[in-house]
């Protein structure tokens, strides 16, 4: 990139960090991987108009750009380097307005996805998607991954949030998608294209969400069982009974440990294995009921309660059971998802990965979606061969299980390895086709998600 | 296309109709509409091998196919004519397989949508989409259409509904989209791309699809209300309250005329307008209490039943909507959508437009979707100039609320005059784009949706 073309390109923008921090503190997101060097500018946008500026000065150098949240992503997708300019859109976080009687916000997307939740609170509403990182994450970068969470399994996830999008593309003209109405079939769905395509088809610069009542009540269930199997099996027949839980979580030993140990809780003391469930609407009461009548013939050990505080020291448990494990060292977050009847054999076959290399893994799972976020302690921040190993032995797992190898973090960069394996030549090559057709000279992100 | 040609096409697949008759049930669907003279031929495949052979033959002689199901499209999308040969989908009609653990059916695409929901009831299980038009449509129809319904207010529409496909290409190639699991970002989102896409895209040839459990409980409340107003008003106020209904249905003082006429029913002797209304699962009856305590200050009437000969005559009555209207002749059903927020002004617009043409319109609206359908009148089948005004001005009216030119239906042939008023430029752009990188010589149901 020459002098001149960064020249214009401050002339075109409001703002253009060109300091050696800003740079480096753009070069990675959470996952701590990036490329050798820094990227060569960032730029903060303050509108729309910035980036299509931005945008519209790529095309014309073909310099690479790569948007980019607060990065907490957990699969490098954010990650920069030289020759590359990064496109911060953390300014852009203005909530633009929340129509009650529509249930729908527009949002520009710098916002905080748990921002937008409480937001939305003072309308009766909430926005349903809480990945782990809501209160880090911005709504961009939760659209870019289609982030999950622990209510999807009731809600949906961040794609069935999305009923429009503005998206910059790679020559900087302005795409909307969608009609802003809860159905329409005009035309292909660009919307759930762009949700999930990490930042490689365009760059989101607002979006009409969909938010949902406050649940009128809320019922918590914590079980425990002596043995993984049993506490999967469990969660298979929470939702056959015909219960819709808004939370099915289920923690393992390594991890109830952990969560103990840092948050003086007894989660272990019970049994092996736990199972987190909530229950919310009208008919938490009900539902709640029903849970403890499935997981009664089971369950070593069952709590139920709807005492606020006792809830929210159970739900943190299960929020914080990531710094919890993070204590011990630093981690690699997995993230593969299995059919939920699949759910038993992927926990109990990462118990037995674990014990063939050696490495400690912390299985905690989205137990109603079979997403599994096994936890795996590097040696001391380097990913030694064991724990490669490791990681490498969980996903073939997860596909021969008939899985995937991305439940809700994305592929980014650590999970293209494995692209191969779960798509085939016929998909890979259509991917490819639909990235050639937004971003012919390959300016959006490249090297990521495809 | 060359007698060689169709002699190759003839030793290529199973079974192929040349005879007039064949020819001529191939050329439309259910709205009538279909270009002059019929298509050269039909393939009737018995297989995937088959639709591979036709496709590939197609490819090397750059024939344009049309892919069909049931034709029970109501937007001329499977209409096919000279120099086309349709692909019959509808003897591939097998349900591969039901796992209820995984409450996940697995599907040929001419499997009719209405029997797959009786196969999963053996199961305890049911498939939620369910078109007017549900003991007609195949699922590969309802998959290209993303076919809408009563039930998709709570459970969705089809595109919910679908964790994966198996679709071959313009090539004659096989893609599978998805994953089988209930959440995976492994790139860009092809299932949703091909939902909805009225077979332009590539020809659904198996599907994956998400079951749910029966509710365990249903409730029926039918409320009349003096003005439309107030039945649009109530209907936004329940969605407001909290309550997720499984039906929100509104029909009009026009439609409830035709369908007491038709049934015996009187459902018009107690206001202008009349809410359908459904709750299901553990909270029906919880949810009923607090639809009733909503209607009840606005509403003219209100019956709750949970008597199933009662509820079987309530739902009776708006699933034979349409054919009672059409007792009073040839009609043209639209489709538009609205947010909630502008039901009432829409349904209002309507009968305001119906009065200054003069032609008569029965609205029915799925109400929690803000799903329109007016039900036009035509002179004697005829298509008169003020019969497409009065289309002409709903459409407008439509998107003058902020709304979509099509719910649930598709664009077919007949919604593609205002696609550019919808859409713009842009979005224009790249749906051709993408439609280039599937199909670069656009064999794929040429002319239709986008």
């Amino acid at each position: 990139m020459t002098p001149t073309a960064l020249d214009e390109l401050v002339a075109a923008v409001t703002e253009v960090l060109r300091d050696v921090p800003a740079r480096t503190a753009a070069r990675t997101d959470r996952s701590g991987w990036g490329p050798d060097g820094v990227p060569d500018a960032v730029v903060r946008a303050h509108g729309v108009a910035d980036v299509v500026a931005a945008m519209r000065w790529a095309h014309a150098h073909r310099v690479p750009v790569v948007a980019r949240g607060s990065g907490s992503g957990l699969a490098g997708g954010a990650s920069a380097g030289p020759g590359q300019v990064v496109l911060d859109l953390s300014a852009m976080d203005r909530i633009v307005e929340i129509r009650a009687e529509d249930a729908v916000a527009v949002v520009e997307p710098g916002v905080i996805a748990g921002d937008l939740d409480r937001a939305a609170r003072a309308h009766g509403l909430r926005y349903a998607p809480d990945p782990g990182s809501v209160d880090l994450a911005t709504i961009g970068g939760t659209i870019a991954t289609n982030a999950g969470g622990l209510r999807c399994v009731k809600y949906g996830v961040t794609r069935d949030a999305v009923l429009a999008l503005d998206v910059v593309l790679a020559d900087g003209s302005l795409l909307r998608t969608g009609a802003g109405t809860l159905k329409g079939v005009t035309g292909y769905d660009l919307t759930s294209l762009v949700v999930g395509s990490e930042g490689t088809l365009g760059v989101v610069v607002g979006a009409t969400l969909r938010l949902v009542p406050l649940p009128v009540a809320t019922a918590t269930i914590a079980a425990s069982f002596t043995d993984v199997e049993s506490a999967a099996a469990a969660a298979t027949a929470i939702t056959a009974a015909g219960v819709r839980p808004s939370t099915l979580e289920l923690l393992d030993r390594a991890t109830l440990a952990a969560v103990d140990a840092a948050q003086g809780t007894d989660l272990g003391a019970h049994g092996a294995a736990l199972l987190l469930v909530q229950t919310d609407g009208f008919a938490a009461a009900a539902e709640a009921d029903a849970v403890v009548a499935v997981l009664t013939p089971t369950a070593a050990h069952l709590e139920v309660t709807a005492d606020p505080e006792r809830t929210a020291t159970l739900v943190a448990a299960r929020r914080l059971a990531l710094p919890s494990i993070e204590r011990h060292g630093q981690v690699l977050i997995e993230d593969v998802a299995v059919p939920r009847s699949a759910l038993a054999a992927a926990v109990r076959g990462i118990e037995q990965i674990a014990a063939r290399t050696g490495v400690r893994v912390f299985t905690l799972a989205h137990a109603g979606d079979g997403n599994l976020h096994p936890v795996v302690l590097t040696d001391d921040g380097v990913v030694t061969p064991r724990v490669q190993d490791t990681v490498d032995a969980i996903v073939a797992l997860a596909l021969a299980l008939g899985g995937t190898l991305t439940g809700e973090h994305g592929v980014g960069v650590l999970k293209r390895p494995w692209l191969d394996d779960e798509l085939g030549p016929v998909a890979r090559d259509v991917q490819a086709r639909i990235k050639h057709a937004f971003d012919p000279h390959g300016l959006l992100n490249p090297g990521k998600a495809i």
